[in-house]
């Protein structure tokens, strides 16, 4: 299957990037060259090894200088000085993307440093695992998730970028970058900040306690380690980079968590009951939305 | 495979009641004979239909009179009212537990409703899903999953129940109420509380936002509305009986919570990484212990 792009170069060989190479390598289009780097050659290593990339490139420039569409799978505290490196090296007319959880900074941080004759169309799929590294990467990660592209008309540079998702298998939607921000900020950076406290909180008990609290952990607590053990530097940049969405989510969310703490000290089984009863209708909503 | 006792009734055919009868008959012991009721006739009429008990009787007291085992799989704030319902049908020598999520007020609640020539030990397996409702249940719900026994010592009694509980699939360990009702706090109530309290954050945002974050929801957020989606009952009634230990954990996350949100707003990327990288050691200890 024709995949839009002659020469697709992915900056970053973590759970995104070769995600991304293990999907553009099952189209089986011959007519495709990818090209891959990652600043640890560690894992350039592992990378070749797996031989999901036409070329891992030692040097950044390399992976760059010939690409049609270049891919920065990279923690968002990253993407400016990647930018500033890979700038004078891009090729004219040549597509950057990127797939940071947190979109209005990595504009500010990524456009004003390229140059005027290429195309920078931020993106961001919504996928993943709570896995991270070069072995953690698998070809169907896209399928049937969204992937956002951000951007405030849909032009013919967007159109192509979407299609190339698609192949992916990804289901791709346009979208502003502030409200994508908010949007991911209660979906997802909200509740990896919460499941990091409260695993957090467990390993400050007592030690025979946490040793329990291990051993029976129940659902609840095991789901919330799961996405405590994610990349803590892909984590701490996005809390870094969307602080002001996040900490207006945080203060709402405080607000009716107060709410609930002041019922159960009063015993107000009413008041529970019919918070309770409220939240069980959005879950249905997302299971006949296909996201379960 | 023998089960140990002849006659089980359970009473509440929820999904731990009927996960326990499809259990039971999975091990085609032709000796024993099970009882069930449920106060709603709807769930009694399924149960009858499904075929996985001997009877299902319309009186509780039929269902009881004659049994050698009672569990009350029932929400904890039921366990007052239904004690003193059966004591004076109970057989000399029957055995009762339940299968409730917090141990001090059900051993309250219960034991003093009780005769004498009765013998009450607290259980609670470790096991369910957010489902609910008699055609939740399955006959593998407790493999290989913890079932609490609460008791200061072993007994012989204790041995037996805890036998049939391994029969049924479960790891069986004794341990105190008030340690079980702290681990359980930390491990599952506040979890659950918290989750129920991001899916309201989120249902209160404005009408746009709100559905975008349906469509559009994250791992995190999708997990989180999975845990709000149980019985609103149970987790009401769990809330209101176990509020010393929930207010006790809750009150240290709440202080671990704003820490991160202290450092989110002063930028302080070390702190945010030292936190996120100390709680991926205890991921990693679940794993290990086989409860991932």
């Amino acid at each position: 299957m024709a995949l839009i792009y002659k020469k697709v170069c992915v900056i970053g060989l973590g759970l995104i990037g070769t995600s991304i190479l293990h999907a553009i390598k099952a189209k089986e289009d011959k007519n495709i060259i990818t090209l891959a780097y990652d600043i640890n050659s560690n894992h350039r290593d592992i990378v070749s090894k797996m031989n999901i990339a036409s070329l891992v490139c030692d040097k950044i420039e390399n992976a760059i200088n010939d690409a049609d569409l270049i891919i920065l799978s990279i923690p968002v505290g990253s993407m400016s000085n990647v930018a500033k490196l890979i700038s004078s090296y891009l090729k004219e007319g040549a597509i950057i993307t990127d797939t940071g959880s947190t979109k209005q900074s990595v504009i500010k941080d990524i456009q004003p440093n390229l140059p005027k004759n290429v195309h920078f169309i931020p993106s961001h799929p919504l996928a993943g695992t709570e896995y991270s590294g070069p072995q953690a990467g698998f070809g169907t990660l896209f399928e049937n998730r969204y992937w956002l592209l951000i951007s405030d008309i849909e032009t013919k540079k967007t159109k192509q970028l979407g299609s190339f998702f698609t192949k992916l298998g990804a289901m791709v939607e346009i979208i502003n970058a502030n409200y994508h921000d908010r949007i991911l900020a209660i979906t997802s950076h909200l509740p990896h900040l919460i499941a990091y406290t409260i695993v957090g909180t467990a390993s400050d008990l007592e030690s025979d306690l946490k040793n329990d609290v291990i051993r029976y952990s129940a659902s609840g607590f095991r789901d919330f380690t799961r996405l405590a053990s994610s990349d803590p530097i892909m984590w701490r940049d996005i809390f870094i980079h969307n602080s002001d969405a996040v900490l207006e989510m945080l203060q709402r969310f405080n607000e009716d968590l107060s709410d609930l703490q002041k019922a159960i000290r009063k015993q107000d089984a009413d008041k529970l009951h019919s918070f309770f009863s409220r939240t069980r209708s959005i879950r249905k909503k997302i299971i006949d939305a296909g996201q379960s």
